[in-house]
């Protein structure tokens, strides 16, 4: 499948260097805009404090039901703590993008991310605004690369997903871009809503959806994937997963969440958003290896996925995987301060297909064997408690000294 | 004050290399003995997975309500995740020690720490045991410094406080030595109780006190000093303070928590509690400085300690404490995944001095002046939430690569 394929009709995005990171020709801005009505969902992080662009967008969500038009990121600025000062600017690169694109206001939302605290430089954003949407109406643009650019930071790789399915035997496209790397360890909510990174994601798709369609698909979809990612337990006050559907493929409207045209755009969002936090975990800071977590046997999904996240998030496992040190008994100790209730001995571990312990106690296992499974690019470790038929799983990555050479000298 | 002034009497204690450790000659055994009848006190790991020497030496001191002669203590394995024959080992080890030392099963306790989930090679135990019986036997042991070396894991300096006091008018001495460096965020709670490392803490008096003043006070202690300490937000499954008590000073007994004798006792063990719980951070794995974290202005004081300790723990606060960046940001946002509701518009933060935000705003601040600041061996942050009159503190250290290259190859 070629990206041909799956980027939707109708819509344009694009991304380009406003001078607003402070790495020099670095893009730090993108807009994503519909050509046509379209009808939006997302979901925010449940951080208490929220960065100016997530409030508005909520405020816009909630107000217009869900219609939307555009998107207007930027990064190196998170517009975060920056208070009302930060929100009114919030607010009008709303009004820059509505006056220049020729959509209401209220259907324009904003997200940001980099550094916290610090005032967005409105002058750079708006001319760099201006120049986007020149491109836009200009068109020919490709299919997201440079929006999918933009929204990056400390990020290594562009993360895109999409495919292609049917509804009412009519071809639909989905397209989805993400940007992670630090401060990993989304806790989401919808608006007004509970669920549970800076995380941003943007997905695009020309099928017809009612609003409250996408929403419910959404809440369900981040919460079996962005919301079990971690690369370093810290959750962001910019987190924003935002999905966008304008019907432009000419499919028939899906209109309720009963019936298979629901399931299908579901399962299709949840195969977008599955490989999205795939390659957030693969491409966390410093990541040299993508750690898989699944807690199974539990006697709740959540106890599970309580569990997981804290192992996701212990250092001292997440160094043993950098160290291809099959040091079980770490995860033992982490499972031990999850808050869940299990009984030691009933506790079996598996590192990839090698179960190391077997009721709470070291199984002789082939240490030169496990350790040659560790120095993969991609390892499991399975935990099963042995109390019930529930479970849940956490993607994460190993920790590195680079990650610590990242952080220890980002915003000076 | 020189260490004679605080050894306290009719206490011996010694260290040796028995091969346990993977270091070669590296002291891996101690031994604490009491030459008189003693009371003792204890909290333990909260952890669910328990080492059997903390399920051992609970029962002991359940059982004997706090009668207890000698301690001893391993490193290089924690005997954690060792099941029925872990728990026998921990048993067979007393007796040996109890055997040697003509003093009843019953009253000795156990210690370990090291890699979670590998056995004690007993026959070396046994051996190491024997020759420290000896050596207490003969006598002219010093001061407790082999002891204290011998509990070392990855710790780069021994841990060794204490002070005179007087009760009754009588002289009496106080003396602990710690183990901390790594697993570090302890959440002990007393034997049946309820308070919250693998911190090992040994604390000797010739005080008289009665059990219950013991461990009411190490209670109090603990919550206010071991319990706010985290190195890396992993728990451990072998956390052990204790704390015992000969009456050999000559001093009268302590025998109710109400006089000032025993807030006197308190003051004492909390000062040691205190240094010890600094030198921890300080020797932190790959610390390069001491971070406390005060959280003032709360409405409660528990909301406030929950508050410090996400602070103390987040790897991007203590990265950019690391690389000495004024990051206030990832302070607040800390504090906003922390769980305690507050208002952000109310958050003031200092880097010691200097005030950087204030209203969740950034307050402009000498950036040039807040990093000199922040290149000190010690740091202070401090948050008020401007909710109310209570507070609490953490003490951390900054995250280092060293951290990470210590971590990813400890076991194999």
């Amino acid at each position: 499948m070629t990206h041909h394929s799956f980027w939707p009709l109708g819509f344009s995005a694009t991304g380009l260097s406003a001078g607003l990171s402070k790495k020099k020709n670095k893009k730090d801005m993108a807009l994503f805009v519909s050509h046509f009505p379209a009808n939006g969902g997302a979901v925010f992080t449940n951080n208490i404090v929220k960065a100016a662009p997530v409030v508005l967008t909520e405020e816009r969500l909630i107000k217009t039901h869900g219609r939307v038009r555009a998107v207007v990121v930027n990064s190196g600025s998170a517009n975060a703590a920056t208070g009302h000062p930060g929100y009114q600017d919030a607010v009008q690169s709303t009004k820059w993008a509505s006056e220049g694109l020729q959509v209401p206001t209220d259907e324009v939302w904003v997200a940001s991310t980099g550094v916290i605290g610090t005032r967005i430089n409105m002058d750079k954003y708006k001319a760099g605004l201006g120049r986007m949407v020149k491109q836009i109406k200009k068109g020919d643009l490709g299919e997201g690369h440079l929006a999918a650019e933009a929204i990056l930071t400390t990020d290594t790789k562009v993360k895109i997903a999409g495919l292609t399915f049917n509804i009412g035997g009519v071809p639909v496209r989905i397209w989805g871009c993400a940007k992670g790397a630090g401060m990993i360890h989304p806790d989401m909510r919808g608006p007004r809503g509970q669920l549970h990174a800076t995380m941003l994601v943007f997905i695009l798709t020309d099928a017809n959806l009612r609003t409250p369609v996408i929403q419910r698909a959404l809440e369900w979809v981040a919460d079996k994937t962005f919301n079990c990612v971690s690369v370093d337990g810290d959750t962001s006050t910019n987190d924003f997963v935002s999905v966008i559907a304008n019907g432009a493929s000419g499919a028939p409207a899906v209109a309720t969440i009963k019936g298979k045209d629901y399931k299908t755009f579901r399962s299709a969002l949840h195969e977008v958003c599955e490989k999205l936090t795939t390659y957030i975990a693969m491409d966390g800071e410093g990541a040299s290896r993508l750690v898989q977590i699944f807690v199974e046997g539990a006697r709740t999904e959540d106890s599970a996925r309580q569990m997981a996240s804290i192992i996701a998030s212990s250092p001292l496992v997440k160094t043993a995987c950098h160290g291809a040190d099959p040091n079980w008994g770490r995860i033992l100790a982490a499972m031990g301060r999850s808050g869940v209730r299990f009984e030691p001995s009933k506790v079996k571990i598996w590192l990839g297909p090698n179960l190391v312990c077997e009721g709470g106690r070291e199984k002789t296992f082939d240490e030169a064997h496990v350790i040659k499974y560790l120095r993969n690019k991609k390892i499991v470790i399975r935990v099963n408690l042995g109390l019930g038929r529930k479970w849940s799983h956490y993607k994460t990555c190993d920790f590195t000294g680079q990650y610590v050479g990242i952080n220890a000298g980002y915003r000076t």
